[in-house]
């Protein structure tokens, strides 16, 4: 029996109904052409920087995705180890290719996730595949994507523009060098646009460990002598710049609450004394730290760096699988969240103020209507964060839509975020949200909630000129 | 280029399934014909009463509506004086009709909205508006509706006729001489049916400033000494009785959350007196607050009078507004709610007693399936309130249904409460909600799980019958 | 003018679409076919074991229906006493037939719940009903379906065979000997599949009244001298091994909250001490009870046996209703549930254990997507449950689907569970659910995300291959 064959259909994630699909494909076809604005991701500047190609099937699309990680983990029962996680470890041929064997295998449990969908389009759009992955055609998939990567045409640079990537965002370390930021910027040879983003996470957080050390290496990267609360927000001061002299237009905060609630200098001032002097408990860290985040919307208004917050999230659930693998391998599980009031001192004091944009991402649904819509829908800087992680698929992004449209219109989110590390999955990831898109509209077009030319101009809007708009890109 | 024509379609909301539209439109012709009942609003029985012409566009359509003015302000940028905020500031024709442009430019932020529809729909149906709002059509808008407020047939009363009403609940404080209703009782030019609603909040809140002197106030108009709890029970009695002889059906409730554990008697009486001498904490506040609200619930069970609850909303979120333009322009959030607990010990001791009703509004989606449909497929007299404020538009509505029905079916439902001081939007509003009921009967209908006779019957209990019922009209 | 007829459509429960209803019934024809697996419920093992004829129409369909108990009681305004509860109270003709005749004068009330679905297969399918019930038809219903009962063919044997049920677990107290169990171990007439199920829950909550003699019970089945906590959990391990020898394959727990965080031994043996001695607090039994639920699990790595969880309700809520008709008639009400932190010590330990399987149930939606989804999509034990109880209706099952799929895929999910003591409901119950998977599919496929034998091996997947293998039967 000849393999099943993979030939996705263009119509996919467009409404069943004849009518409605028909005005669904127009809208479509309008998304379809524009150019992909990620402002928010994590691929490395240094693939674009170097333009060096792609070793292996596994490293580029595999060991990186926690996404699929994790089905394979908890469906497949396959230790991590043989996918070759951490990245970083030692990956040969053949682990390579028995790790994408694993992911042919266990095809079947992907059904209905985004993750087959994704894969789809990489294998069939980005890497000519025409079989269905399987365990008998996992090594023809595995040889033909590995040939890709031997040709110029699938390097870095060839795949940004091949993408239509118009604006790349990448995540990086307050004390970063930026240096592939800048050697993408002096050369010539790139006309396309990496920005990076200022991650200062685990600068916030002054009850953690590492914060005493990070805090002495920020200082020694800002020449700033960090002795005092002002002293570190001067600090940080000093690297948002440099990271907007370096291109960057966001800043980015993830942190276990949504908290923003302000000390009193004094307050503050002995909280970080303690910080410094390694003593401060954990809950006076978390007081410390929604002053911090507090302060950092202040900065923001005078220097417009964009605000985004993706808070609670259970970090490392697994230890087992921490201990082994480290941090950031798909052991994190979302918790309830609440926005109203923790977001209360800083949108009171910021929320209108001009040129102020906060963005906020939630993995729990439940605040998309009680909490985000209404919040968004009156602070001018507020806006709803698309959905990402855990929930950055068909039926959660239609969700969504349907969630917050009714209070905050469409001018008041923020365009498709794909946060993703797997480079090839990109197109994949914002087509999804294009198709969806599209199939919202097309239904308030068929129920004449929305007129044709209305429809035409929201779904340019939400793929192109919101993202642009909310992210000053 | 002409301007883009105001059409509104005939089917709009139904739903796009040729099939399922034939049967929605079925039901939906049957719930078109139907009186409005509204149970709960805010529009000043004064209008009615004096019946004078409205005064402009603005101050009747743009206002008093703070639907519209959160969307202007968030999205466009428009500052909440310029659209006349708050009520009752100095109006004439030139802020008048730069507000109703400010409308018209930003009209794109509506898109998908229920304000648009609302809009589309007054503006067509009541105006005989025939030409899409927009910076270009703004002035011949606002002229061709200005000319219309001249004429006999857009004062309030013609209006009240011709939206077809048949019952209409004003707020109204306990303290009110009510003497708009009173003088509607006694106008024999009048035939319609305009309803206090009783609603004490302030008066439950004994840690607030402002208690003791609306304590006070209470006292002298009801001539009670209130001088311990049980006198501040019996002027409660007082009034509620008086607004029972004018008409009043319901009482409305709406606090910080749902709570209504009781005291022991004496320690009601303690906090009682600290209260009066103006030493409770807010802690202490609250518990005194859950104890009078079960206490309302046994005045209900004495008087009859229907009760109301919407709690938890986190008033005045932003303080710059509410210092410039009072409460309620829009600066209201809602928070996460629980019902379960919250309620017991008062659905304990009354949920079904003889002829108590108890209806429990939400912001708080989560509830619907999770709470409010197991309570009130327990209790007798509690029943699910439609989605309203935040919520109160088509998608939202749909979701209602389908949360609740399953588990509580049609008869512990409130029906639609339009909940709005924007008179020209009552019959849009109420239209929303019979097309988005039609379409879930429909729906049902189509999946050959309600039979078309029942649905039939159905529709006309949702519009007419259960809020009639429920608030016992 | 003759009655309405009752006729269940073939296509209920499809989809509206032409095009995505025929793929529907093409999977659902596959899915109807099948036997049923009913790994978790509430019929008495005794019936099956006797096989004697049932008594009456409203002892067999009404009584022990807690769902149609509550709607007709809260829609209907009926007293629980007209219905016969509690069960086990005396049952005559007369009150048989006038119990049954209230069903049929409330049937509006039922409209659009599952009750109605339900009693509509029932009442058609089992027992040849042709008439709508009503107040007119409500005797002669009852006449036919007393009728039957008199037949061997309604014998429990006959039904079971006739309802193709592959095997049916019973819910069962620790101490049980059973009897019931035992005897049909050893008919030879005998050749279904009932097994019981180990629901340890008032063994495992030691501040409650009953803890202590019960835990005096389970020494004298066990004969292990419980005398501190070690031997406490000897014993569960020797009942835990007595029901798996008599067919049991899971343990069933449901407790006010999720906790499974762990004492130190010597803090465990402090409060198991207390607990013996009567004297330990609330707040320490539910600390204790945590820790021994996690011990359950370790239990469940030895022996293999499944562990469900479904707890956050509020029992009783209704103090009087429980005082005239004991615990389980109805009046229990869902309260928000949290899941991440409170399994992640149990699930840390355990959750990649071989052969370890956690199913957790929720009557609290919000943590489909947020909690439950990426728990499964990550620890290889671990199972999303399927809508049961208050949400195990179509609307919600879609629901349910559509949450978790894109996160934990169809592999993770539990299949569905019937939970009821109506044991003439279990085939209804069950196709209402391989209905909706047909139709969640059905939609996946016409919109091109699935191929139809992705589609048609799902299904059965659904229905049989997952719950047996997420069950060990």
């Amino acid at each position: 029996m000849s393999p099943a064959p993979l030939n996705p259909h263009p119509d996919r994630l467009l409404p069943a109904d004849p009518g409605v699909r028909d005005i669904a494909r127009e809208l479509y076809q309008v998304a379809a052409e524009l150019p992909i604005i990620s402002p928010h991701g994590h691929v490395p500047a240094e693939w674009l920087a170097d333009d060096e190609p792609f070793s292996d099937p596994t490293s580029l699309l595999l060991t990186p995705d926690h996404y699929t990680n994790r089905m394979l983990h908890s469906a497949g029962g396959v230790d991590l180890a043989e996918l070759g996680v951490p990245v970083g470890s030692e990956m040969d041929e053949e682990l390579s290719r028995s790790a994408f064997r694993k992911l042919c295998e266990n095809w079947k449990y992907l059904r209905g996730t985004p993750v087959q969908f994704w894969f789809e389009s990489e294998f069939h759009d980005v890497f000519g595949v025409k079989v269905r992955p399987s365990a008998e055609t996992a090594d023809e998939i595995y040889d033909q994507i590995a040939e890709c990567l031997t040709r110029d045409e699938y390097r870095p640079r060839a795949l940004y523009k091949r993408f239509n990537i118009e604006a790349l965002a990448t995540t990086d370390d307050p004390c970063s060098d930026l240096s592939a930021h800048q050697k993408l910027a002096n050369d010539p040879g790139w006309d396309g646009r990496v920005v990076p983003t200022f991650r200062p996470d685990a600068y916030l957080e002054p009850a953690r460990p590492a914060w005493r050390e990070l805090t002495s290496n920020l200082a020694e990267v800002t020449d700033v002598d960090i002795v005092d609360y002002a002293s570190h927000v001067e600090a940080m001061r000093v690297r948002r710049r440099f990271f907007k002299n370096n291109g960057a237009v966001s800043t980015d905060h993830s942190h276990a609450d949504a908290g923003t609630a302000r000390l009193s200098d004094a307050q503050a001032e002995q909280l970080f004394q303690q910080a410094l002097g390694g003593t401060i408990t954990p809950t006076d860290g978390d007081a410390l730290r929604r002053h911090m985040l507090n302060d950092q919307a202040r900065l923001a208004v005078d220097d417009g760096l964009v605000m985004t917050l993706h808070p609670a999230v259970y970090r490392n659930h697994d230890t087992g699988a921490q201990e082994r693998f480290g941090a950031d391998v798909g052991g994190d599980v979302p918790t309830a969240v609440e926005f109203t009031r923790a977001l209360q001192p800083m949108l009171d004091a910021y929320g209108n103020a001009d040129g102020f944009h906060l963005v906020v991402f939630t993995m729990d649904e439940t605040v998309f209507s009680r909490e985000l819509a209404p919040l968004a829908g009156w602070y001018r800087g507020m806006f709803v964060g698309a959905p990402w992680w855990f929930i950055d698929e068909a039926d959660a992004i239609m969700r969504f839509r349907r969630s917050v449209t009714g209070y905050a219109g469409f001018a008041k989110t923020s365009g498709f975020i794909d946060d993703t590390r797997a480079f090839c999955s990109i197109p994949a990831r914002h087509d999804v949200s294009r198709r969806v898109d599209s199939a919202f509209l097309a239904n308030l077009v068929a129920e004449h909630r929305l007129a044709m030319d209305e429809a035409l101009e929201t779904i340019v809007d939400l793929t192109s000129t919101q993202p642009k708009k909310v992210f000053k890109l």
